[in-house]
């Protein structure tokens, strides 16, 4: 089954995230591509954030997932010390423990917070903060709305 | 004079923007952040082009420096041939204008085409292409729709 998730829904989610993540005073948002780039976008723009970078996972084809995993992207998170790691969806949550584990342990003193739209039970992982539980398949609005019939 | 600019115009806009760069046949997608990175990410969806990266310009102080302007985050491009470098608005076009020539200097083999959903007449850089043409001050939907009352 397929849930699809308007942008009048991201808006009043993200806005409850937010709320949510305030008190994490973080100095840089690193957003996890591609789906966590508009959420990303917003949320800076919210927590009036300039410092956002971002990073980017692949999977290997044919191999284990975990193994199968690699990254793209350099950030520098070397002048903060709070940030905030950004992603739509902790699915099987591989990714983001990942990324988690590799900027902790590149940035090690640095406090890094997660935070998504949406969590699965099934996930490895539970981000710090997230607003809905996905029992369904989510078609976010940027995975629809662009794409010509 | 503000201009507030919907989520409803911003997907009519944007996916007349993705039939424009189809030709383009880009392998890669360079946001320009913040501004940039709601817009590159459902380019992305629409033109189905995993490798999404940003980059981020601040005034003043830093490494890359020319006329205030600094440059972050560090893009690897040597695999593509083709880049569509992606910012919501050529403004004054200073930032566009600075990123397209340090990614073109980094990257020599690459051709890079450059993108913005607006255009104003007194940029001192034409976007290869774009949408509108602003002659007001632009409020975008991410500016507006996420920052509390």
């Amino acid at each position: 089954m397929k849930h699809y998730y308007s942008y009048e829904n991201f808006q009043k989610d993200t806005r409850e995230l937010i709320q949510r993540v305030q008190s994490v005073k973080a100095g840089a948002i690193v957003a996890i591509a591609r789906g966590g780039l508009t959420l990303a976008h917003c949320m800076a723009e919210g927590l009036a954030i300039r410092d956002l970078q971002s990073i980017r996972t692949e999977l290997y084809d044919g191999e284990h997932k975990r193994e199968g995993l690699s990254l793209f992207g350099a950030c520098d998170l070397s002048h903060v010390k709070s940030v905030l790691v950004v992603d739509d969806i902790a699915d099987s949550g591989e990714t983001l423990q990942y990324v988690m584990e590799y900027l902790q342990k590149k940035f090690p003193d640095v406090v890094f917070t997660s935070c998504t739209l949406f969590y699965k039970k099934s996930s490895c992982f539970e981000p710090n903060f997230w607003v809905n539980e996905a029992d369904a398949w989510i078609e976010f609005f940027w995975e629809k709305d662009f794409v010509s019939p």
